[in-house]
């Protein structure tokens, strides 16, 4: 079974997710600038994922600034802290799990502790992050799989999969949920360009559990609606607005409107960590445009003539009144969901 | 200028769109074979084009066999045309070329013509093929042009330009015929997976007519239509069903139900040849499943993991209820367009 990511004894190791599937690689990344610059790179990404390596980063941050004196430690973590909240700015798992790492930082030093009592602090919560994402995305596989039919053709989009979290996945962790609940359950993956996280991951990673799956380009799924071959689409999030409008992979939104045309039920499974309740609607999500190179080459071959514009931004919104639920490991949160997640939170 | 197909001294010469746009080069055919062989391989696309550069594979074929007896050389026309209509099934102009070919053919011989003087008809239909499909595309770019604001942003799914036709295109011809009438056009170019018509083919032939074209993966559309970024969608088509259902590049009914879903008209350029009076609806109409290799690897890299299913159709169906007009070299057909094609077509 393959590790998204783990601390090591010196350093952050990662699966190299853009390897796959054809080589199942390890990076291991000697500190936090490096782990910043992998989470740019996209060797890991994936919302939850993205906060766990983050902390981990953080940690290993931590540990190579200990032998500073306090006041030293204390300058040179905010630095780090800042620079890992740099690197991807629509996901918000990343700039959570920094808050809850510097606010670890801050508790420990504000109460008396040294450097060392805040790094050995440190490397516990980011070993925490990672070990609730996991129990949350399996809560989320129990909860969500309630929501699919004994016998279902769910059709995801991009990868919300263990790789994309600590493992199980939420999306995909869904889906786990439903075939360990014994359902019968057929993937369909969209390729999901340009990045072919659908391809390259979901596709590897449900067939590694012997989950049926096949593949089809974002551009057939609508098509297979209108002829009655989805049952329901279950997606990730990497930002959930208070109002349940949905952050996710550029493409998402198009999978909604095809799902409420065709009847089709359209569900977003995500942990809490991904509803940030300081963000009113899906307008105040700051969306990420990538480098052009990620839609006019395809491994090193240029594939349109030079000169055309490209756009690239790499996540839309879905407004809320297009999912018909919400799934986190909390429950199955339904409409109006200003209602819905803000109770979900006090629970 | 590039030609997209013409019929040479010994053969038939088509632009290997395959090899666009980083490379502008042509092949030769020598047989009726290699030019069918060509059509199935995708060498040359596009629903008017397929049935240009058959009628000229089928006036080379007959120039071939014109030695033989009258009777040999209808026998051995005959089996030409069936091989030659089975290269692809959904695009109806190929269908209907050969019945024009055959029908020439037929009248000839009938009325006491040999070979020779078949042949010589054959040459003639198979360039009037050729030079009405141009006239065609140029009076459709001259209707359509009133559809188009004095400043408009158009969203095109696949490659219906001039290298899906004899030159100047059916939907791009809309959009040349707009930017010929002095108005002001951006283009969105889908890059239309699996095969990349957009990216390969719209991009390169729009930039060489120095129009403004910007590059997106077909995930992108949607989201830019949610953000008012696009005013109005044209395409190509491969068959018009009487009721004017359209089969159309993979794709082009997600595009179909976003332009709907957010207000934004949707229209269909296309040739009378493409229209199928004989095919009631748009389930009448075969749709080709193609090689899974097209969507599993990308020049010769795999990015999917062994073992996946794949589906791979050609084409889809858009009701008629989506599409806002159709535009012909008669003119603009509206809804409903069992009475409107049909007025059309008594013209």
């Amino acid at each position: 079974m393959f590790r998204t990511a783990e601390r090591t004894a010196h350093g952050v190791r990662l699966i190299d997710q853009r390897k796959l599937p054809l080589e199942e690689t390890y990076v291991e990344l000697r500190s936090p600038e490096q782990v910043a610059q992998a989470i740019r790179d996209m060797v890991v990404r994936g919302a939850p994922a993205i906060g766990i390596t983050a902390a981990f980063g953080l940690a290993l941050g931590a540990k190579q600034t200990a032998a500073a004196q306090p006041q030293r430690f204390s300058e040179e973590m905010e630095r780090i802290l800042a620079h890992m909240e740099s690197a991807r700015p629509t996901a918000v798992n990343l700039a959570w799990a920094v808050r809850r790492m510097r606010d670890v930082m801050t508790e420990r030093l504000a109460n008396g502790g040294d450097p060392d009592d805040a790094v050995a602090a440190l490397e516990r919560e980011a070993q925490a992050i990672h070990d609730e994402d996991l129990a949350a995305c399996k809560a989320m596989g129990a909860h969500g799989a309630a929501l699919v039919p004994e016998q279902a053709t769910v059709l995801t989009h991009c990868n919300a999969g263990g790789l994309a979290t600590a493992g199980y996945g939420t999306a995909l962790g869904v889906i786990r949920g439903a075939v360990e609940a014994g359902k019968r359950v057929r993937v369909l993956a969209d390729e999901t360009r340009p990045f072919l996280q659908g391809a390259r991951l979901t596709a590897w990673e449900l067939l590694a559990d012997g989950i049926d799956t096949t593949l089809i380009t974002d551009g057939m799924a609508g098509s297979l609606m209108r002829r009655g071959e989805i049952d329901l689409v279950v997606v990730g999030s990497d930002r959930i607005a208070a109002n349940g409008d949905i952050a996710n992979k550029i493409g998402t939104y198009t999978v909604a409107v095809l799902a409420k045309e065709n009847g089709i039920p359209f569900y977003v499974a995500a942990p809490m960590s991904t509803i940030d309740f300081d963000c009113p609607d899906g307008d105040s999500i700051p969306i990420e445009e990538r480098d052009p190179s990620e839609v006019t080459e395809l491994f090193g071959t240029r594939v349109a003539p030079d000169g055309v514009g490209v756009r690239n931004p790499a996540f839309d919104i879905t407004p809320a009144r297009y999912v018909h639920a919400i799934v986190t490991e909390r429950g199955v949160a339904r409409p109006p969901y200003v209602t819905s997640l803000a109770a979900m939170r006090e629970r």
